[in-house]
């Protein structure tokens, strides 16, 4: 139950042990073709250039950031925790003057506050992080997409912690780049990097002046490439990661049989009903308000007197596997638990039951039943 | 038998498929720290830093010239094919001034051309391909090793289609980067960069008085969680791809078991005796001598009269996979067929035969068992 790597489907894991093909193997082709199709329903973006590159969520961080920042280009980072920090210091080092809203830890950064930014006309680019995995913060990225139409700003959604789990509508809401990792709401174990682009932010690297700073992110390199997959057509520039990609075309099969808003709405309860159980048992969140909680994972505050490695300790006698704090200054006073992907109503009362038993072996006991009686009611 | 992805034996791929675990799981944390001392024992490079990075072999090529490129620094780029050029493409990407020496199609560039450069005193790297995967020439490291330490420049060995199959005494002949890919001859699905580095180019990279140009290639942020699995604590910068990662952990273990020494004369005798049964077939090859032609993998010429679509379609029928040609200028003079890991005489006898009878449908018919012979007499 951390926050990813999830637990993954047994068809998914059956692709991820099947003998590798050739990278250029007609079926091995039509996986990579059928991925990248697939991946403009998942995101919801009928118009986007969808890239699937080998790496990790900081990769596909790399390659929005380098592919669209020029030297002096002026970015604004809306951080919600860690991962928007991560973002600012990327940025810099590709020239960018980076300013950074940072909102109070566990909130976010208001509306009014972006527009201010952005009314002064000179900003090229703005990211956020639709979920920080160090907080369990959401941000509502719609007005935020529209805030990036009204004054012709890039926009970049860092959804590590969110594509496939959280509710996206990138083209609708005006979002330029939507990215992700995917071992988390995705379903495929961890190794690739996930973007969909806008028209208008290739559009935006094509008119570059300078070369991309990263050789490896460079989409020179990726695009065409993706085209020749799409168009079923061999092609090479680094050779997939073969496994990962025949894992990834029957994990999005599996969320577009679910359908998405399907999918959107079982995140959406499943987080609901984990939020109701933990505050029945007394414990507050990291997310100041409710309406700033994700739905893919919680961030629960140590009620007083648990101590965390204690609790830690209780934890790692049950089945159920959670993941301490991450962001440094409040580490040691939260700890996460995910849900997202295929977790289903019984791994949450488990979990709850496990959180239950541990916080009572550290002497905080909570009324007999609560819980999962809050859970049931919300679920 | 193509030259990479190369088949995996089955408990690779049982890693593969097994269940993912938290990356910070003992058990994981155990997989990697021993994936990295291994690696130290496979490249032979006791004092040297491993680094294992989600990516493909050109993101280890990246990882290694962004780390140790600065603005202005000259480069010598000893290109034997295709992943050659690329290099000094990726080099400029840098700022570096990268000089090429480029050898003769199929030929290797003179160690005393290598030493007129170096003799100069400007350069502070360089860099050649040891096996270049587009014209299977094989260079011989341990001479350039040396240059590189007479002539205090820093040598950076692509052993893409190398390590693990030829011979590397990295330490010993003072190579300061190997680098290569997981779905080589280190005998692992395509998605992980990897690379031993020596001490004195550790040392260069903390005197950069810049900062490493590409973020998910920077050091800074991969150092530290190197370390810490090795020293079996957990820690994090980028998910790491558990799945690839326990399966090098397995495939490692394999190579080892076999015996270095071991298995750099299997694939020699592996090589040799492929070779000695496309020459019984009257085919060239592209390496202009014997002593340049790779052991991982041959580049066989088609013969006068054979054309390349029809020999790949009569092969096709077969159950043998090989690979067309990939360098620009003789793209269609030749094909590729890979040879390295856990290859075994059966499977070259079945790749014999196949060739035989494809050439044999293309109109090129050689004496009755003849490469069959010249194989059995070299193996």
């Amino acid at each position: 139950m951390i926050p990813g790597p999830i637990e993954f489907d047994p068809a998914v894991m059956r692709a991820m042990g099947a003998p590798t093909t050739s990278h250029v193997a007609p079926s091995f082709i039509e996986s990579f073709g059928r991925s990248l199709e697939m991946m403009r329903e998942v995101w919801m973006a009928p118009s986007g250039q969808p890239f699937i590159i080998a790496g990790t969520g900081t990769l596909a961080m790399d390659i929005a950031g380098a592919n669209l920042t020029e030297p002096g280009d002026k970015v604004l980072v809306v951080s919600t925790g860690y991962f928007g920090e991560r973002y600012a210091d990327l940025l810099k080092r590709y020239g960018a003057e980076v300013t950074v809203l940072k909102a109070e830890t566990g909130g976010i950064v208001s509306l009014e506050a972006i527009e201010i930014e952005l009314k002064k006309g000179t900003y090229k680019l703005l990211t956020f992080t639709h979920v920080d995995t160090s907080t369990a913060v959401l941000v509502d990225p719609k007005p935020i997409g529209e805030l990036g139409k009204k004054y012709g700003v890039l926009t970049i959604l860092d959804g590590v912690c969110s594509v496939a789990g959280e509710r996206i509508i990138q083209e609708e809401w005006g979002i330029d780049i939507a990215l992700t990792a995917s071992q988390k709401a995705i379903g495929v174990p961890p190794g690739l990097a996930l973007l969909v682009v806008s028209k208008r932010a290739m559009e935006t690297w094509r008119n570059r002046k300078t070369p991309v700073a990263n050789y490896y992110a460079d989409w020179g390199n990726w695009l065409p490439i993706m085209e020749a997959y799409e168009q079923r057509k061999p092609s090479y520039f680094g050779t997939p990661a073969v496994n990962l990609v025949a894992a990834l075309e029957v994990s999005l099969g599996l969320i577009l049989k679910e359908g998405m808003e399907n999918r959107f709405n079982r995140h959406e309860r499943t987080g609901r009903a984990f939020r109701a159980a933990i505050a029945a048992m007394g414990l507050g969140m990291v997310p100041l308000k409710e309406e700033y909680a994700a739905n893919t994972l919680t961030a629960p505050r140590y009620p007083a007197g648990v101590e965390p490695a204690a609790f830690l300790k209780a934890m790692s006698s049950t089945d159920v596997i959670v993941a301490g704090g991450l962001l440094p200054e409040i580490k040691n006073e939260y700890f996460r638990v995910g849900h997202m992907g295929q977790v289903n109503r019984s791994d949450i009362v488990s979990t709850v039951c496990a959180v239950e038993v541990s916080l009572a072996a550290c002497g905080h006991r909570c009324g007999p039943g609560a819980a999962i009686s809050a859970l049931m009611e919300s679920y």
